[in-house]
């Protein structure tokens, strides 16, 4: 699982959670669940273990967790999260995220493309400020300006001051706003990647399954100036590992739930957002397999995205099925009654009393946009590398030239490093694989809007779906760096003399995609305000103890190793290598049960009761991929890579029957890298911390 | 390709077309080309030629077309037009459906399970007494009823005289009706088929391609009283098999075609009727490659749906693309106007002037149940083998005391044979399969027609759709086939006092069902007297030589055998055994490019340059797979499987620039049972036409 499936196809975020119950929660690393911790497991967190602990989290922008292992600058995380670095860095020839990779030496480190990696320094409290910048009594669209300027100007007055990446988070859905201060890593190298046959033994059919038998681990290390950067905060290895009832803390960046929105919003996501995503999903997922089919090289090319396709599409069913489930949306329903009940009956709060209509008024609105909006704005209707720099490098010559404060998000200077290191980019673009994506999704423009829609008129100028995306995809010249530097450096005059076809495409949908993304935008600022109001009236009657959704920033949640009973059966915590030969043999190696030959040559000197997979009940969800999982002495004793099945409501409530965690254990790392890889070396950097000299 | 995918999701039949360019036309054989055959290839057509090919050919009324090639009743069609029967007899330790089955001696041919070939025998115009049944000034519920009624009357008249299977088929959508009559199999027995590896061979991702490398065949044998049938009519095997550039014949059942749809027509499909189709076939995709995926016992279950699935989604993307271009559709659009015009100018025909309108006014009132109509009416919300049969026992226990000519259309005593044939299959039914199926054919309803729809509420009875689906499946009776039986027999009376859960589910469905159905049956009915009046004025101004659209009954097309150039890209007419292996060997062996160790260990006793497949300009559909393929003497050079991915345009208007069929070569039929299999007397059977003794 990962980030990416959790931010496709919908813009709602968090909101306040009702008092979290069993070992629920995704909490602030500003506001940890000290008490409950002592209480249940006798566990006193101290501030020194917890900073530790977040400077010793990383976040991968493109998506997911990780975390530092040695002091000089070594970081695991998912194979599944270092997929799209290994996509970027492998050719024809050198298939590294199906093959694997390692560097025998610190010069056979290869450097990553456009990956950047963000840890967490500081947090501030802005809520105050915010708030006196957005006056009462403004319109959605005059407020969503005042708060986006007041934002920026926050970010930027903090960059410029700490020289940090800055980034003001709305938590509790517009409860509260804090300031996260991150340095950033962009010279980061790939170390170790073992085969992807292994890292995702089962393939799609055992995706988000359990028992699991995955070596889902990706090793990187961040330099600085040419050399490996030296950390102070970085995870110790366990002797041991995990075991079995332990209590574990998880570390990292949960990317987004949806537990507390209204039964309205609840609703549009059940009937309008997640079909609509899914049937787009499901296209893509056959678009890619049949493409991937023809040829190992087409496989190649679209590999990273199917997994991303498939894995979203297994995410989002999951998540569906929760939503399409009466129980849960009956729970849901009698808790805003009872809450609403009792706004009533206080009436201390009419603000908040007023909300819940408020949010389903602006959720009408917002329904009778969206599928326009994920087709023009989300760029469904265009997919494919070259349109989305296309439309970069037009935004960027109307925006740039604006006051920082007036500027879309995502121009905005306090991104502006990140923007670039995208957009200048060296990834490979192939040219039959975009005209694939393109022609495909200009034809699900055609099919959603109806072929006889004025814009996709324009769009298609006449011409079948096919055709038209053949010849932007040849006619453009957005794929060379070069173009895109000249384009973004002269600014709206270059971009408008170069009368590149695939920028004349967004320039055709630009204006309409602008206005949706407006009208989006202020509707999302009055369910914020109305989600603020909740959200005040409940830190006055619930106290201010608990935590918000998730918003892809560092939080903290914890659990013990626990099995678990389904349908009747017996599910226990571990796996070991011993399982993983019997399933494979089981299965008579056929694809996806096959193991890497390095793998069966190798059977002998594993030790078969090495645990290998694990599973607790820690609180979390997609964007948590690579998080590491500590002990009580803040020790690396495993590393998230998926959720089971019945995770997949977490999106909505935290469940611990039967919902859990899945983690690679330590010892699986170990034994691997020494014996299958003869990484001995590597493995002695995780057990010292130190590189060997 | 096949019949299947080509009745999915739409209820349009024929119309007329305009005049036949190059060898387009799939031609009655009461009307066939016999002066273009004469002045373009200088053949002489003969009723002995033709009605020797019309009894030599054989209906597979699971989909699909076959025919008789000895005197003993061997018949041959494609390995995916035996699927069905293949998967019906395998089971877990005997998977014909993939390894493939051949029967060493009589003994051991296998009775094939609720299989029905049909072998045309007569055609008669019924056109006038159908027309004088139906008064003009009816309502179209009206109409409809009474020429059901005059259908119905017919075909019960003929089937007592006769005892043949007798079906009014309506042709030129209304333009005539024309009386079928039938001898009628249901004792067909499995002989031989090869590997689905084989025969299948580059799986989906090769579907409708070319070139290609596929063995796509199997035999049956026909009894009757417990002895092999004796055929008069069989074609005779060509010593040569099809040579480049000969002119070559093709004797079949072209499903359905939509080449004179008005434009309106054409709209809808492009707008509703082909998205909505994707979107559900891309679901089951999704569905069933997760599924298929877990275990090998899984895959098995789903074989056969999982290929139907995939081949009809690629059929339908091919289909949709061509709506999408509006080249297709500007030409569509003129022709219409120049009709109009004349039609206008002339005023002869102020029926037909006004069909248009009277057309687009129907359809408009189509659209609007369509969806509900093919999850109600079309079970796409409930599909299992469970909810089918529960429904059929409900409906007949209603409809059968009806008078024969007020029943519903599949109740009527001309379909009572082949109804009980299938109602009282015991082909197997797997609870998991099932289950698997029905919960999400619920969540899709859900989904398609939101949660809180009253209906849905009903059939949920407040349940999550897995949990709904596993109560369903678990407590229904009707995967006995005594319990049918039983009920079937005891009418209405013993269907109430069952109480059984599913059939209590359709007849809470079965109200809505119905009334939806009648009003898409009287639109239909308004469709067809517009398409009438329209067919009525073309033969008055254009003539009566040409052909209707396809209608799964037996039609003759006609072309050479004739490479292409696709994209720069010279295409042979011709594949060799030689290509197949250096296409294995390219590919490495990766599945669907894999060869069955069978061939593999036989390579060198194979000859490299003997021909497998080939393509010719012959104008066909699904629904013509297993046509025979013949020479200028009747003799059987090939068989038909599959269409290029040009060919699925062929719905829509007929082309031979790209388009072709392909066709499996004799020879390659002849060296593979010699060489591979050993299955040296049948090969023998096949070339004397008949069996050893």
């Amino acid at each position: 699982m990962r980030l990416r499936s959790l931010l496709l196809g919908s813009v709602l975020s968090g909101v306040l959670l009702s008092s979290a119950v069993g070992d629920e929660g995704m909490w602030l690393y500003s506001n940890p669940p000290r008490q409950k911790l002592k209480e249940k497991y006798g566990f006193e967190l101290t501030d020194e273990w917890l900073g530790h602990l977040q400077r010793a989290s990383v976040r991968f922008n493109s998506g997911g967790s990780g975390s530092f292992v040695s002091e000089d600058g070594l970081v695991i995380s998912n194979h599944h999260v270092g997929a799209d670095a290994l996509q970027k860095v492998g050719t024809q020839k050198k298939n590294y995220l199906r093959d694997g990779f390692f560097a025998a030496s610190a010069a056979d480190e290869i450097k990553c493309v456009d990956l950047e990696l963000n840890v967490l320094q500081s947090i501030e409290d802005v809520t105050a400020r915010v708030n006196a910048a957005v006056p009462e009594g403004l319109s959605g669209d005059e407020a969503f300006k005042a708060r986006r300027k007041i934002l920026s100007e926050i970010e930027k007055e903090s960059l410029k001051q700490t020289g940090l990446r800055s980034n003001v988070v709305t938590l509790y859905q517009g409860g509260a706003y804090h300031l996260y201060r991150f340095k950033r890593y962009t010279d980061v190298r790939l170390v170790f990647a073992p085969e992807q046959q292994i890292a995702f033994y089962g393939g799609d059919p055992d995706n988000f399954e359990f028992p699991r038998y995955d070596l889902d681990i990706c090793l990187f290390r961040v330099y600085e100036n040419g050399k490996p950067i030296k950390v102070t905060d970085y995870l110790k290895w366990s002797k041991a590992g995990a075991a079995d009832g332990e209590l574990t803390f998880v570390s990292g960046h949960p990317g987004k739930t949806n537990r507390l929105l209204t039964v309205a919003e609840l609703e549009y996501l059940r009937d309008l957002s997640f079909p609509y995503t899914l049937t787009r999903l499901r296209r893509l997922d056959s678009l890619l397999t049949a493409w991937s089919g023809r040829s190992e090289e087409n496989a190649r090319r679209a590999r990273e995205d199917f997994f991303s396709v498939q894995n979203s599409r297994k995410a989002r069913e999951g998540g569906l099925a929760g939503l399409q489930d009466p129980t849960l949306l009956a729970k849901k329903s009698a808790a805003e009654q009872t809450f609403r009940t009792r706004l009533a009956v206080n009436g201390e709060f009419p603000e908040a009393a007023a909300a819940y209509d408020r949010i389903a008024a602006a959720q009408q609105v917002i329904a009778k946009q969206f599928i326009r909006h994920r087709l023009l704005e989300g760029e469904h209707g265009f997919e494919s590398e070259a349109y989305g720099i296309a439309r970069t490098l037009l935004r960027a010559g109307e925006e740039r030239p604006k006051p920082n404060g007036e500027r879309l998000a995502e121009f905005v200077d306090s991104e502006t490093a990140s923007l670039e290191l995208n957009l200048f980019s060296d990834k490979p673009i192939y040219e039959d694989y975009e005209i694939l994506r393109m022609s495909d999704s200009l034809a699900f423009l055609a099919e959603q809007l109806g072929v006889s829609d004025p814009l996709v008129q324009k769009v298609l100028a006449g011409k079948s779906p096919r055709e038209r995306a053949a010849e932007l995809i040849r006619g453009t010249k957005v794929h060379d760096v070069e173009f895109r530097r000249k384009l973004y450096t002269g600014g709206s005059a270059a971009v408008d003399a170069a009368k590149d076809p695939m920028i004349e495409l967004a320039r055709l949908v630009d204006g309409e995609a602008r206005s949706i993304r407006k009208i989006m935008d202020a509707q999302n600022e009055l369910r914020n305000q109305a989600h603020a109001a909740i959200s005040r009236a409940r830190f006055k009657l619930e106290g201010t103890g608990n935590y918000p959704d998730a918003t892809f920033t560092l939080r903290l949640s914890y659990g013990p190793v626990k099995g678990y009973v389904d349908d009747g059966r017996n599910v226990p915590a571990f796996t070991t290598f011993g399982g993983l030969f019997e399933r494979a043999a089981a299965a008579k190696q056929r694809p996806p049960f096959d193991l890497p030959p390095r793998w069966n040559k190798k059977k002998d000197a594993l030790n078969p009761s090495t645990p290998f997979n694990f599973v607790s009940t820690a609180d979390i969800i997609g964007g948590n991929s690579g998080s590491p999982v500590v002990n009580r002495a803040g020790e690396f004793v495993g590393i998230i890579f998926d959720g089971n099945i019945q995770s997949l409501v977490l999106d909505f409530a935290y469940e611990d029957q039967v919902a859990r965690a899945l983690s690679v254990h330590s010892s699986a790392i170990l034994e691997a890298l020494n014996k299958v890889y003869g990484a001995t070396d590597l493995a002695k950097e995780l057990q010292t911390g130190r590189r060997k000299r």
